[in-house]
């Protein structure tokens, strides 16, 4: 099971892999073969399935079958093991890397590799205001998911017990911040939530009254899909219950409500308790931490620039990938690769491709995009997709999707648990997995309370 | 789907059913043709499953799996509703209950009722040493099982970046304190994780030398069995690679080692990261808040004793029900009645029957338990079981076992998911739900630091 001593002078090639998402995974398993060792570093013990987090987020799935373990993935691949700890800095000189404290609360002495990948992924931000935070978490990490789940469940409970209307309806207001695929499949169910699962669970809240409203700011949802399907996609989200809110910003937002700013500059505070962030993409902090080591600047979105191999200037032996890079063709031109699992997933084949050839000594052509399609799904039978120019919505886009994330799933186990969880939530409008976790309703600050009186007449104009 | 509006002098009894376990929601479901209304008053929003949460606490199963949710249970039933919110004092002169804060985080108003039913079911004691709980979480609550799947997950991570063998050693090792169902089958579970489960995941700790010490006070597993099916549940853990202590006690924990004091007196310091408590089962605390409203005393388990009606003495309308009671027969004799689940399901059958039989001015005989057996599993395919004199062990056994608990499962999906998994591991000997949840280790006092030198003659007695 361990690593072979490998007699002095004939050490094998070390690649050390930072991060276990989609990108990293794939670089991992595509040295599987390779005459290298692979050490992949991450802080959580698991490989994220990110594109369905917002189904844990709201009931639909249990987080074990979109998290499954880093070490089970790899336990047949001996040339590979895992650390789990968090990388705080590069010294790409002495091609080192410094790590915070293993899990055995240790300090963690310099990691040395031979080649580098980072895969850090990207996170949602704030527009500078990182405060908002605190009352809308970000659809992103299961964390995030699993708190998301605790205050959407538990807004319907307090609706329950409040007795003031006005109060009431801020508890069945739910603001989703972003248009894009994470903010509109969230924005669907939790409308889903409130008129088909919840709707016979409740005695004095009328959950089918519960308002969603999808806050984006440019001038449609879905902005990297076609025309048509955004159209199609805000039709079905309408009929869902959604209220989609294109052309505005989110200005401010409160334990007690959200304040936004319609398209003619005029500003509205919409009494609502649960907010969700899914807007703002930017690379996580670790692309910076590498931009810095290898003297380059990262972009607006903190995305670190690599070239047409996927290597960091003047470094060919470090390679970044996945939502946290910019890739630059050999003209210099940045590549408008979007920020998708199947992007990430291309690039850590690509580099594992790379590294392998190198160890043999040769070399391989620059990385090129394949884009097989674009999808998002909006509620039960309800999908858009573009698939290399062909659109579909409607259940057969549905089915599609369903199929494509049921393949890309880690694990026969979870693919079965999956499509059980999916075909039962199909026919019954159930949702499996709704624990709420040390439920504390935020307390609204004094200031909500002194406007409860006039609470209704802003935030009505957006039913 | 509201309570219909009842015309005055006409309204409906009312009963209030506090705690959503196996006791309290079969007394629900058992008034669901009643003419009454049932309010169920939970902390929190499922009921929990408990005999199989120790495999949330190893990852065989997922939360959700074993923990549905209230509502969902009682969506059909249009005479119940669910309040989330903890039941903080009676007065049982006025019928009514305090409550908590409610889930819009407002104070509640006092509920009235007519019957009372109080369920709040039994914890863990610490033997009068509360403050072992940090160090040995308690196999009871979800979140209890939760937190121990990170410590032992997060040890085994530990034990790999450790290179002090003897340190190494103590993140291998595992201590159980008690020797009951749910301690043998948490034992039986750890010892298959490192032999099984993690054997491949891991590459400098060899999982399979982990070590787990079952600590039990008695002089044997498992008492509540007859001898002979304690006998081969010891069998089978010892070739699972247990170590029962039989005839031991706990008598300190700390963050770096359980104390044990053996049959003869003496005493080991058994270097040990992680504990796990299923031991000293004691009612929860709202049994005494109800003895003292009622002026009645618990026993030294603090449960509150009621008559062969299930009634408080002196309070015909006031029930209370499973593990938190003492039953007294008419002679006042208590029936001896074993803290599980199945006492608590008849014992909420029978308090719905008599409910509901006086709301048609009838009555009904005492209230008698059918014991229809015991049982316990150990590990794979192996299990004993007592059903009704005859023993059975191996795999009839556990088979019985398996199906039991299948059936007792609330929810299809629940059932299906279950079967899924325990199928996919009996096969795989994988386990589903392995995420480690901000792992943090403990830090050892310095005291345990300082005794590194000598860790290990004392723990390796156990060996």
């Amino acid at each position: 099971m361990a690593a072979q001593p490998v007699p002095e002078g004939a050490r094998r090639h070390r690649v050390v892999v930072v991060g276990g998402g989609f990108g990293g995974m794939r670089v991992v398993r595509g040295l599987r073969r390779a005459p290298v060792d692979v050490t992949v570093i991450d802080r959580q013990n698991f490989s994220l399935f990110q594109p369905l987090v917002y189904q844990v987020a709201t009931g639909a799935l249990s987080d074990a079958e979109v998290a499954p373990p880093l070490r089970w993935i790899f336990r047949h691949q001996p040339n590979a093991r895992v650390v789990l700890a968090e990388a705080t800095g590069f010294d790409l000189d002495a091609r080192r890397i410094t790590l915070g404290r293993l899990a055995n609360g240790a300090p963690a002495e310099a990691v040395p590799y031979d080649t580098l990948v980072v895969a850090g992924g990207s996170e949602y931000s704030y527009f500078g205001h990182p405060e908002w935070e605190a009352h809308a978490p970000q659809l992103k990490s299961l964390d995030g998911a699993l708190d998301i789940r605790t205050r959407v469940l538990g807004a319907f409970e307090a609706a329950e017990v409040e007795e003031d209307p006005g109060r009431r309806a801020a508890w069945l207001t739910f603001v989703v911040v972003g248009g894009g695929p994470t903010g509109v499949e969230m924005a669907g169910q939790i409308a889903e939530l409130g008129r088909d699962t919840l709707k016979r669970d409740f005695r004095s809240a009328d959950t089918r009254t519960a308002r969603v409203l999808l806050v984006e700011a440019a001038d449609r949802l879905l902005g990297a899909f076609p025309e048509s399907l955004s159209a199609s996609a805000e039709r079905a989200l309408v009929k869902l219950g959604v209220t989609p809110l294109v052309g505005h910003m989110v200005v401010d937002v409160t334990a007690a409500d959200v304040a936004i700013r319609g398209a003619g500059g005029e500003v509205e505070r919409v009494p609502a308790r649960t907010a969700v962030w899914a807007a703002g993409v930017t690379a996580a902090p670790v692309a910076a931490t590498l931009a810095q080591a290898a003297g380059v600047e990262v972009d607006r979105a903190g995305r670190i620039p690599v070239g047409a191999d996927l290597t960091v200037a003047g470094h060919p032996e470090v390679f970044a990938l996945g939502d946290m890079v910019t890739v630059h063709n050999r003209g210099g031109d940045a590549l408008p690769l979007p920020g998708l699992a199947p992007v990430a997933i291309q690039e850590g084949n690509y580099a594992a491709k790379l590294i392998a050839a190198r160890a043999h000594g040769r070399s391989r052509r620059d990385f090129r995009y394949r884009d097989k399609g674009n999808m998002a799904t909006i509620g039960r039978s309800k999908a858009v997709a573009d698939i290399k120019g062909v659109h579909v919505s409607g259940f057969p886009a549905w089915s599609l999707w369903l199929g494509v994330h049921l393949a890309y799933l880690i694990g026969f186990q979870n693919r079965l648990l999956v499509l059980l969880r999916w075909s039962i939530s199909f026919f019954t409008h159930g949702r499996g997995a709704r624990r709420i976790e040390n439920w504390q309703p935020r307390a609204a600050p004094a200031a909500e309370r002194d406007r409860d009186d006039e609470f209704s007449p802003a935030g009505r104009s957006y039913l």
